[in-house]
């Protein structure tokens, strides 16, 4: 299933995109592509619905992040060999975790904004993982039980707040808008093998990033056994995975975002984004 | 005023503490100590209640952590000149900001666990500032005007997964139980100066930390601004403020907690903590 959620900001509604590519809504059937919705159970539900007869959302709605009341967004750092070359850094002996607060969620399309000061916005594509059943102390090979499905994370990341501000990498990391996520979750069912998707980013029409998520470090099992013994996971929660090769950082010289760009990416089997580039009010 | 949550985790209610000491509940008048009844208006219509005529409850009920659905946890680090030399680091330039994933918040007499695989889970006593207003760059001139009011935060610390297991502090300051807040939010109305403020930690009995919010680094209004230039704040976002010495990484040998201890915590004003210590489960 592609689940989504449509709708003005701050008020979107749970919906499905169906087999012909209908957007389907799911009102009254879940409260919300979020928490408890995400559990097996609630996932088998929607899953064995006739999605055909369900009722058709007229009209393009803006679509929101495709999971939302995130309890947490956790990230990877430096997940793809390459990519840790390009930022200068030693290739991690186990998985290096930072966060982003929640407040910096948006849709997938929405438009970025260039934080005030900034002169090193980047931005970085990458696999996010959707929480679907609560995770502490979890093994490698029962991870994929607590996953609900995928989605495309665009971890937008300011390097001059990130890494010459003093202090750990979450200051560059959470400004607000930083973090489109979507346009689908895609459940797990649809997801062969989350380490062979082919990903590339765009901006202003010129390819940046093309990686696939094969050369990750960490697959997707051990970063989320490895995350559940240093906190508890909870439906609805997000891990964003690293990216690979490509963000302005590692250009030479460096490239960074400024207003009136457009990063367009996308991830095979999970759509594309598009944002345009703002400043911040 | 001094608001509370009580009742089981979980399932807490809105209650506040008059000026008898009697715990009263505000259900029906708030639907939690969270969010929109956080907001100044909101505060000011609670203050104007008659609390000698709320209902009364009965018994000693657990306290929750005295916000509700906190949407971030921000952590400034290295805040006290004493702490930092104790913990061998720079006096910083500037506030080092980490994160704790909300996960972690728990009542402030709730046990603590110690990890799985820990061997240096440690304690901090700090001041938390509670947001009462959107807050998006604001200048150090207007912050008070976003801060709801203060409550005691335990900023329970793994120094291995902090500081020995790669990338951010984050890996050190999430696991669940992590984060006892309360046992009241204060509202600033109470509190003349957060800045002259003591603390004091015990563990097993033993005077561990004393000090006092006047050696604080960078003060509450600098801390409101500073952060909301990286990433906006909403009412019930948490912010707490770094601790003064005597943590166990700075005691000569270093010390730290093992399952079947008790920490016992106090800030003037705004009450005392007292956890006890359990292994994972």
């Amino acid at each position: 299933m592609k689940l989504v959620r449509y709708g003005e900001a701050g008020h979107e509604r749970p919906g499905l995109i169906d087999a012909s590519g209908v957007l389907r809504d799911l009102s009254g059937l879940v409260p919300d592509i979020a928490g408890g919705a995400l559990l097996p159970d609630s996932l088998a539900r929607l899953r064995a619905l006739d999605h055909a007869g369900l009722p058709a959302v007229d009209g393009q709605p803006r679509l929101g992040a495709c999971v939302g009341q995130v309890g947490k967004f956790v990230c990877v750092g430096l997940n793809y060999t390459d990519h840790a070359a390009e930022a200068g850094m030693p290739i991690p002996e186990e998985p290096v975790l930072f966060m982003k607060p929640t407040s910096c969620i948006v849709g997938p399309n929405d438009d970025v904004e260039i934080p005030r000061g900034s002169t090193k916005t980047d931005w970085e594509i990458e696999l996010g993982i959707v929480i679907g059943k609560p995770a502490k102390y979890v093994s490698v090979e029962d991870a994929y039980d607590h996953v609900a499905g995928y989605c495309i994370v665009n971890d937008v990341s300011e390097r001059a707040f990130q890494l010459e501000r003093g202090g750990t990498w979450d200051k560059g990391k959470g400004c607000d808008t930083f973090g489109p996520v979507g346009p689908w979750l895609v459940t797990t069912d649809e997801i062969a093998d989350p380490h062979a998707l082919d990903m590339w980013l765009e901006v202003d029409g010129v390819r940046r990033q093309t990686g696939s998520t094969r050369t990750m470090i960490f697959d997707v099992p051990t970063i989320v056994s490895y995350i559940s013994r240093f906190m508890s996971l909870q439906p609805g929660d997000l891990i964003t995975t690293g990216t690979p090769p490509g963000v302005g950082l590692g250009l030479k010289p460096p490239a960074y975002l400024t207003p009136g760009q457009t990063m367009h990416l996308a991830i095979s089997g999970l759509g594309e984004q598009r944002q345009k580039t703002v400043a911040a009010g």
